[in-house]
């Protein structure tokens, strides 16, 4: 049996004295501000054992994390008609470009590329009675842990600042692909990814997707092949135009954000998350990476 | 001498008898209910005589054609500093296409699609005391004719629907080639567009740019090399994708606008304007196209 | 414990009763007079067991499959270093796209593309002493089976008509990604495209990445992470620009030729093909990842 | 009247004190071999008087300028069919790009790229009897002049290192754009490329483009309406993707070469040739670029 304690142990203390440590996003203050030595891993086991190293109990913001959970709230709610808005193919491309959105006439290419996760939202925002409220309740149930709550000012400050997304809502809007009023809808996007959580908060939340869509209460929350979808997309997609790299360096299937969280799973097995702000140049956390990579190969388990 | 008024007439009777008038723009209300069989043509020679065919003084709304005014305000504002924002290559692109604009960082390919247009008028709301009213009395001042007014209709029109624009202004403001802000810059960039002239008032507006930069009272409003760059911008990039055709076929510096105007010039010798409010695929105006392809082979005259 | 006989007759039942059955590649003779009502399935369990229905003994030209076969040989030979000349990123292109190989200065987004395939074939041509016929003796030994040949037809079609292949083995010239002679390379490429299989040799070759290197010999032919880092490809790459698709509806990793050929596999539980010639819109065997789907969700398993 | 001859003697004293001379190409050895120092102009105006400065009888390899002139032969040849298998639209990317080619289903956007050059030649193959020995003829008997030769030993380096001219013909071939082999298409457009003449004979071979069609000895060897259409190709797709700057600083219908000559022309007035081998960043010679500059500026001239 594999002493989990042992290896984050082992993986934390290497990853912290690593002198490459990637460089923190800088767009918006709240995130440059964050120290570049904060280190985290957290792990659950199919048993419900848990094992933490570093600060695993600090909480950062998830930024794109929080793509994966609009995901499964929208799944839950349109089941496979969400296809019809938003693909499941890889995009090859960097997480924000447009181009590829323009050649396909507004249908991204899956939905946790910002297009397609300011689709989802949109979704959300047309079935949802108090949108935002009720994500973060989503968030809440799905995690047991009623903690978790969204930081203002990192939502304000995308607000006022990510006009790449303001451009991409538009250019949703220009083909159809949007439903209500692109302010309403970034407002919600910005909100959701401005919420914060830290590394155990993050392996309870992603527990059902290693738990054909039972959450730690086993509640379900989303079928099995709905589990089963959404991870193959996370393997596929999870990475921004990296996730090749990460199916191949780590293989499995996982989620990262700017704020240099990673959550990742074995199905069956596990859910961890690991926690390392400096980002490497595709925007995933550097060591995070690292960090993910040494558990698969020390462990010898993965989904390959 | 040619008997520019024998030709004008020709040309409009045959146009007017062709079953193949092409499609009215139908994106806002204001210019779908344009009648399709509106055809004229009005030409200004260099003695200063004019000819003309047509509902020659029937307004209409002049979209993209402004574009090629407002560089001239802002080309003889900046002067060459303009060309460190936008590009003078043409894009071999659909006038709205974000792709591009992507790939070479925020910078336009030129000025007459509609991403360097935006940067323009970012530049005049820059430069400009009362942007919208001084642009206005600039257009005024060239056509020499107070007579020029603003379809607010239009304008409000293209505010509500024009989603793809946002999104090129976003984008632009993303890569730092936006001053002011996008709502502002959009507003001046409506009312541009939304201006409404006749084929009589443009060849007078468009006289300095056959007349080595003097309008028709002598008043110089761009130096000669100004005027020679501003036509050689039109002759690569007055049509879109179809730049290369109307040079193919026309051989002259021109513009054209989705509202079916579309105005030429044979440096020297005369401006001419045509308007027929059916486009072609590319979105130019199929008779306008034809009629000025008429004009330069009756004539045996091009810039070629 | 799964009943996979009983599986596979009640999917190749279901299968063969379709109407719509997708349509046969054309471009060579050789491919087009297969017979569309071919289906075949072979399934081999950790245990060595094996199952079959339909024409399952049957060989047909395996086409693109060939290509895990070359990248295995590759990999074996090479190691890491093959990935200073081909990446493990999806494409999100169709499968012969010379567009990205341009942009990406003639590196290939993954081995599993033709260009990607491409330098591999370069890298066994440059590697083994007489690479046609150690390559064929490589898959027979894999396989354990001395029956396995090439259809010289086929490979002299390719040869004759393969213009596209030509087109991007010039590319990679250009850009030094190629070391032999663009005709030498592409013929060992149109011979190891011409290998016939039939489903059951295919389980057997396929079975080392299902059981971490090892043949059905238990001779090690990869090691445990190149297993894992094949089979990740697999997943990310291995069916053109609908990889996300089958990795979705599927989830297993495989690879799928133009000949009508899918394997298959599940790590550590069995290895699996399919035949049936008439392909979907994207290139793909349509009843072969139908047969595929069914059985993941018949037997509930997937790496997912 | 102007003093072409002070004029070019002024320019050519400019340029040779500069010392921003550019970069040889240096693909292949014949062309990398030439003096950096080499500079040269030559120009005819329409009473067929002559202005030299600098080595303008010394010969240079022509390379792409020869595309004008095989377009010339296959326009007479074809008349307008031509444009069945070739656009007349600037590309706006770099000469050599297939992305562009392949995204729209293998029919290149101009003549002026090699991708259309490559279907002219095919054309030329396909229609004359002795193709290369006939286009040199026919070169010849433009000129007025039989000492124009082929230089053997440009041709056969291309030959052997032009990979990506190979790709580009065989992406053609596999649209069913090349009726002929790729390989006899291209030794005649590596022999088209390799003819050498000096700026003298440039001029007069491109008398017909600024005479209507008829060469210096008055035969007449394209129609009026042809020699038009030639010229609006050259001035929106002469140089590559500079070609609006060149129509911008310039002003003039001209084709550059990467052997460091261009010809341009100003209709019904005069035609002028320079030679200076340093290129710039675009392929294009830059103080040639700068000597027409010069030219256009100091006498006032231009199509614009």
């Amino acid at each position: 049996m594999i002493d989990y304690q042992r290896v984050l142990s082992e993986i934390t203390a290497h990853c912290s004295s690593s002198d490459q440590k990637g460089m923190i996003a800088s767009y918006i203050p709240e995130l440059a501000n964050v120290s570049i030595d904060k280190l985290a891993m957290h792990l659950i086991d199919s048993d419900k054992n848990t094992y933490a190293a570093g600060d695993a109990t600090e909480t950062f913001s998830i930024q794109s994390i929080s793509k994966v959970l609009t995901l499964a709230q929208a799944f839950g709610i349109l089941g496979s008609d969400i296809w019809k808005r938003v693909g499941v193919e890889p995009s090859g491309d960097p997480f924000n470009h447009l181009s590829l959105l323009e050649q396909e006439n507004g249908i991204p290419r899956n939905p946790l590329i910002n297009a397609g996760a300011i689709v989802v939202a949109d979704i959300l925002v047309s079935h949802l009675e108090n949108p935002k409220q009720d994500f973060l309740n989503f968030v809440r149930t799905l995690t047991g842990d009623s903690n978790i709550h969204v930081d203002s000012a990192v939502a304000r400050s995308e607000e006022r600042t990510g006009f790449r997304n303001y451009a991409t809502a538009n250019l949703l809007k220009s083909f159809g692909n949007l439903q209500n009023d692109v302010a309403t809808v970034l407002d919600f996007y910005f909100h959701q990814c401005a919420i914060s959580m830290s590394c155990a908060q993050l392996t309870k939340a992603f527990y059902p997707f290693m738990n054909q869509g039972k959450c730690l209460k086993d509640r379900t929350h989303l079928t099995q092949t709905q589990t089963k979808r959404v991870n193959s997309i996370m393997l596929t997609c999870g990475f921004y135009d990296e996730a090749g790299e990460f199916a191949f360096e780590v293989g499995l299937p996982g989620k990262s954000g700017v704020g240099g969280g990673i959550v990742a799973l074995l199905p069956g097995k596990y859910c961890v998350a690991t926690w390392s702000p400096g980002l490497n140049a595709k925007g995933n956390s550097k060591l995070g990476m690292e960090a993910l990579e040494k558990l698969t190969t020390k462990t010898g388990q993965s989904i390959f």
